[in-house]
């Protein structure tokens, strides 16, 4: 007997027929003895129509407000799973966030969870109910209603399951787990028993619209273990775990993402300060910078690139505009056509030679290599966009994830 | 500079375009000086598909789930109105009901206001904040969302005013005020521009869906002054007031019902403890009995004839058939084709002959009447269905309703 947390997202709950499906699940794992608290996303679509028809009235909507709207998609798929469960002839009863009382700081709109209290659901479980809670939303100290931002019920998920020290926080997904890399793009990807957390980090932050990144970080910080699958198969998907628990692989997956773009200053004066200048303003903007590179030319001038998402493109091309004008740079060029395909594996802690492999790959294809950012289980490269799925598969390839 | 709280109907939130407007009127009481605090209904008919969504489900859905389910509406009307606000330039923040902290008893789908702590509400208001709260949903004292019933906004608006000690309340709707008697059945209607409490308690219970009862209820029992007007113009509505404050007018208004229906048990044995037997057992199957009437025959033989909601209607003839059997009545007989027609005003308090007039008048145009019930204040006639407009017209023209 065990106490397990589930989450389903919004394709699994996208209407009646899919929540009947959810129900039948969950009193299939409760009626074998086992606890279960159940954390649902709004149907599919809903939080997006929610954000248009706010965008509607205008294209800044108040943050606070914006969040006491989108919370309604998951306080409707709760109750009605719960009148759904409760119709078949089984104990249930829903929370919302506040009255789950997920804590939460006052960042609407992407809120990290600063506590739970999970007295109330304890004692809910030990009189058996299954407790179905909604997940993406939390309150604030003062009882203001918080959303935690795009994915954020797998981290409502995971936080619950810490909180209640769960056995397992299954994560039911459109997909049934965590593949080598996307099988839409390459036919022989492969589904993976096992990934540690930190490798999942990397997957999920490089494009891997698996898990959220920050549900990860809280698995890994607490060590929950996450099963992630499919609600629409028996089979099992993937385990998330610590990487003691990991066989040992080199490379576990290749990712890539389209969503970004790059921007590269020319002959920026090379003096103290520059740097601190260019990226303050990106910074004030709101922009999320993610990979950085600097080659010195000779005569104290040197050449700065850097990516942004694809989406603040334009205002980060009109800011460095202004701010190469006042520094004296050269010019400002500008590229939105590129990808970056990653090579991600905690063996190559271990290992050496990853890096200098994936580049000969590449070279091989005559795929150009236009930037290079390494971690220490991560190397990505930037190659023109044209070449991305030709780079994925000949990665895969290389690395050996096709073979059993 | 006053304290304001204006209620907005389903009709008057039913879109962005009308939320706006709703917007625009409550921005100028506001830019005058005064406080405002709106109360808001769901958009016109969300409440009723949510109720046939949880229906798909279930025919008997759970009614804590469902009051979760339904507490979502109106959480959208009060979100979107402060969006609309903020984007207007006017501070406005959005209250639920738990956090507004209505607190009711635990009678899902039917609670009732067990009291009000407007401690955050009066603080906001000192901020000079417009506060929107969301109306028809409370808490109880464990934290549950309860809903208050339909039309439960009205009462929302009005405790909230009662607890504020606000100078008026304004109940916005899609009508422009009470009237002597329905306008679209008899052109000669006129707008009231007084009703006291009690002739609006039996207007709103009678048939004429202005306002809530309980809401006047509450009204009466903590002396707010009502203001029921349309959000669509500008000109002032009906007050509804203290009977002090009357001009006296013996008949206020004419109304009518077509709601019930009549079952009759013919030759009941006139012992003590028969109409207990009967009505007890309508009660327990959750049928509320409107008019009673009594007739007693000779030989210890009785009529008792009653009313009740015409949805009802099947399932209390099935009772009472059973009913008439264990305890030897002759039969049982019903009507579905029938209407009530009432003459309300509190001048009747004061004046006699209102009764005759009333059976006269009818009797003049041959209406038979089959069923009478009288309180302090209004007299009620069942009549055939076929001659509820007739009827309604020569009443309002005989108590000169439709004289300026």
């Amino acid at each position: 007997m065990a106490l397990i947390v589930q989450k389903y997202g919004g394709t699994s709950v996208a209407n009646l027929d899919r929540i009947r499906k959810v129900a039948k699940r969950i009193i299939r794992v409760y009626s074998a003895g086992n606890d279960v608290v159940v954390v649902l996303s709004a149907m599919a679509g809903v939080t997006d129509s929610l954000i248009q028809l706010a965008h509607q009235i205008t294209n800044d909507p108040n943050r606070r407000e914006l969040d006491v709207l989108l919370a309604t998609g998951e306080q409707t798929t709760v109750s009605l799973l719960c009148i759904m469960l409760e119709s078949m002839g089984c104990p249930a009863i829903s929370l919302l966030g506040h009255q789950a009382e997920i804590v939460t700081d006052r960042a609407f709109g992407q809120a990290r969870i600063v506590g739970i209290h999970a007295t109330r659901i304890k004692e809910l479980l030990t009189r058996r109910k299954i407790v179905a809670v909604a997940g993406f939303q939390g309150r604030d100290q003062e009882g203001n209603i918080t959303t935690l931002g795009r994915g954020g019920s797998d981290t409502s998920a995971v936080a619950l399951a810490a909180a209640l020290k769960a056995d397992v926080c299954e994560i039911y997904t459109n997909v049934d787990g965590v593949y080598t890399t996307d099988p839409n793009l390459c036919k022989d990807a492969k589904k993976l028993h096992k990934i540690a957390y930190d490798e999942m980090l990397e997957m999920a932050s490089l494009g891997a619209k698996v898990l959220q990144s920050r549900a990860v970080e809280f698995a890994k910080k607490f060590g929950v273990p996450v099963h992630v699958r499919s609600s629409f198969v028996e089979e099992e998907g993937t385990m998330v775990v610590e990487e003691e628990d990991m066989e040992r692989l080199v490379v576990s997956g290749i990712t890539y993402t389209k969503d970004e773009a790059r921007i590269t200053l020319t002959k920026v004066p090379d003096r103290p300060g520059i740097a601190s200048t260019i990226f303050t303003r990106i910074a004030e903007a709101g922009i999320v910078v993610d990979m950085i590179i600097q080659n010195t030319r000779k005569g104290g001038l040197t050449d700065l690139t850097f990516t942004v998402p694809k989406d603040d493109y334009r205002k980060a091309m009109a800011i460095q505009k202004e701010v190469a004008k006042s520094i004296g740079a050269e010019q400002v060029l500008g590229d939105e056509h590129i990808a970056k395909v990653s090579v991600i594996g905690v063996g190559m802690r271990s290992h050496s030679g990853v890096a200098a492999k994936m580049f000969t790959v590449l070279a091989k294809e005559n795929i150009n290599i236009t930037m290079i950012s390494t971690s220490e289980i991560k190397i990505s490269c930037v190659i023109e966009e044209k070449y991305t799925e030709l780079a994925v598969r000949v990665l895969h390839h290389a690395f050996g994830l096709d073979s059993p």
